[in-house]
């Protein structure tokens, strides 16, 4: 059995999005990879975020940080606490006691990078940080790997889901940034002290990672012009409409022939522009390179869950160099644990239908169709008979509410059979 | 030196573009991972396509199939040739001979992958596919890596450029099917024989292999229910877009308690949805996972470089797999090739800027600011100023034309001394 083994240390929103995680999930990783994954210790300076912890059936220790960063029994140590200055104490101990790290700490990350870079290099460990960069979005493995032959030149987007929720709401309700502010921390989308988010620090923080990654040139923060969206009025979001614009904080990374630019601030963008449709906490990066052209990857930016999500996805990477440095090795066929599953017929399906019916126009053709769509419970939402030519071929267009598949399919082949119509009619499924 | 040595077997549009790549842009690889990629050996039946090898400059070989099959310099075949016959053949040889094998080709794949990873197993060689599916677009690796904690039980998407493109321009330009078609051939975009792609059958074969990925279920493209788009009229788009739909080819996977739906047909798909946005050539795949929630990425589906970019980045994961066995180990710091660049200063911005002046509003303000701004080379685009209340604070907006950052900021302080300025200028940047 490969397991591994894996230290928590935080356990806030992402820790126990993380704890859910792999308590309800590992099977999945274990399908895909051969991979087991097993939580040996947790810490948290909070005691009630202990509780969750059900530490019998997991066999789980609670555990101090130093224990985590130093205990034979853990390969991988995650570092959930957040901030600069203890987090950055926690990676360091870890990573120089020959522990892999995996974090989710773009302030440390964006500022310490190369000193933390160095320090894993010299313990022949590995420090891995996708959830750092816009949630769920595998933004940092892409660019890294998928990309990798691209001279990247243009990298942007929405880095910061609090700021797209406090613009997108702005605009739909026409309220002020206050009020809408004060929505989002009822709701948790915004912390207490917003200023990290709506300064655009945050995402500053985030656009320096992706230029180190990305650009493979060397920025902090501090590199990056950056401005918030505390100025902006209802008002500037509504004239940017009549001009065809939306405003969003959007973070811009280009490399050109005499320098790069490096921006966070409020910015108009043409409404026809895909990244105008992004709302909410969602998060959407765009990329171009010259072999890809242009890619855009949109998900959720933050929340427990989806971060979770990228941290196993750095665990799971890392405990593949983990196994295939042992003699073991990773030898693992995906087919071992690909299962038979009931394919459903299309019979089975169930939606509303666009039906294209060629029909003689003639007085009763309608009734005769409705007759048997009825019959076979297939209701009518909507009906377009714009053309009429008497006794010739004309179109008859139907929208039907949810109906069955079996049902329609038995009712188009009746009403094919039909003298008034003179073609097959067209079927076309819809998607809600 | 850490070089893989590769052989690429078939030099059409998408063997071009590797090659293209690998001699082009091989640096960034390099610079991204410390491995060095080198093209040892390429074959193709047609002399012409061989002529724009550059053997002399880059120490390529010609070799035959066998031989790049056989040849112990060679690290990694790649299969370009595509269709099910011959190129099985060859990458059954390639495993067999313990050359791990890079392909692109989806028919073979989702038929046969079964016995192809089969062998590849008993071989100790890895088979990867990514280009198979979605051309540049990282599905492949985001479904099995990215997103591998996920119960995944939603995928789909645009999976064929070819039909987008053909629908996308049926619908701009009101032609026929027929006609469209001809277009796309005129253009490459089509195959002489487009079956293919407009029967839906390569759709078929893409959502296949992403179900088997992303659900861990055994299928082939005979169990996706399929329909093309040879049956739509103009008149459909037109009708759709009346109850404001959009028609797509859409390839849908569903994972359900009593089965798993797989079909590939025309659909309707609300406007206001995202994919409903994503037109011509490019493709699009969305995911829901219980952890990440949803995800789109968008990107090229086809086409010579951005499928070689998806090529190469298989080439690589394999490489970091071989180096990791070998005693060298793959030992590697970011950070030796992160360069220092010029971070350009926001002054160097070149742009269109959105201006909203509070200004007192009383005769010859307008003139006194739009002085100031023709002063530093700022023109004007359009003005918006709806209230009117004399003597007292009012909006007035202005939308610049194309304008240079530094002559903005000096012409924003200067403008904000102005006596009839009561407040700072909100200024936004518009990006086109």
């Amino acid at each position: 059995m490969k397991t591994i083994k894996i230290g928590i240390i935080g356990l806030g929103t992402i820790g126990k999005g993380l704890y859910d995680a792999i308590t309800l999930n590992s099977s999945f990783v274990f399908n895909r990879t051969g991979i087991n994954l097993k939580i040996v210790g947790v810490c948290d300076k909070d005691e009630k975020a202990l509780q969750v912890i059900d530490v019998e059936k997991y066999g789980i220790n609670i555990m101090s940080i130093d224990d985590i960063c130093l205990s034979d029994e853990i390969d991988i140590v995650v570092e959930l606490i957040g901030g600069t200055t203890i987090a950055k104490d926690v990676i360091i101990k870890a990573l120089k006691n020959k522990k892999h790290v995996v974090t989710a700490n773009k302030a440390l990350f964006a500022e310490y990078w190369e000193e933390l870079f160095s320090i894993a290099y010299e313990n022949n460990v590995l420090i891995k940080f996708e959830a750092s960069v816009g949630g769920a979005i595998p933004i940092i493995k892409s660019l890294q790997e998928s990309f990798v032959i691209n001279n990247i030149d243009t990298i942007y987007g929405i880095l910061n889901g609090t700021t797209n929720f406090i613009l997108s709401m702005m605009r739909d309700k026409a309220y002020s940034f206050d009020k809408v502010l004060s929505i989002a921390q009822d709701k948790g989308i915004a912390e207490k002290d917003p200023d990290l988010d709506v300064s655009g620090k945050d995402s500053a923080h985030k656009l320096a990672i992706l230029s180190l990654i990305g650009f493979g040139i060397k920025v902090t923060a501090n590199n990056v012009y950056t401005e918030g969206i505390t100025n902006l009025d209802v008002k500037d979001i509504e004239n940017a409409k009549k001009w065809g614009y939306e405003i969003k904080l959007l973070a811009i990374a280009k490399k050109e022939s005499d320098g790069v630019q490096l921006r966070v601030h409020p910015t108009l963008i043409k409404k026809t522009h895909l990244i105008s449709t992004v709302n909410g906490v969602d998060n959407a990066i765009f990329i171009k390179g010259d072999f890809i052209e242009e890619s855009l990857i949109i998900g959720k930016g933050a929340g427990s869950r989806p971060t979770a999500s990228s941290v196993v996805s750095d665990i799971v990477d890392i405990a593949k160099n983990i196994l295939l440095n042992k003699e073991e090795g990773l030898k693992y066929k995906l087919t071992d644990n690909v299962k038979e599953e009931k394919i459903k017929s299309i019979l089975d399906l169930t939606g509303s239908y666009y039906l294209r019916f060629s029909v003689i126009d003639k007085i009763g053709v309608l009734s005769e169709i409705s007759k048997i769509l009825s019959k076979n419970n297939i209701s009518i939402a909507s009906v377009i008979q714009e053309e009429r030519n008497e006794n010739e071929t004309v179109p008859l267009v139907i929208l039907t509410h949810i109906a069955q598949e079996k049902d329609m399919s038995k009712a188009i082949t009746e009403i094919n059979n039909l003298n008034s119509i003179t073609n097959n009619t067209v079927v076309i499924r819809i998607e809600e």
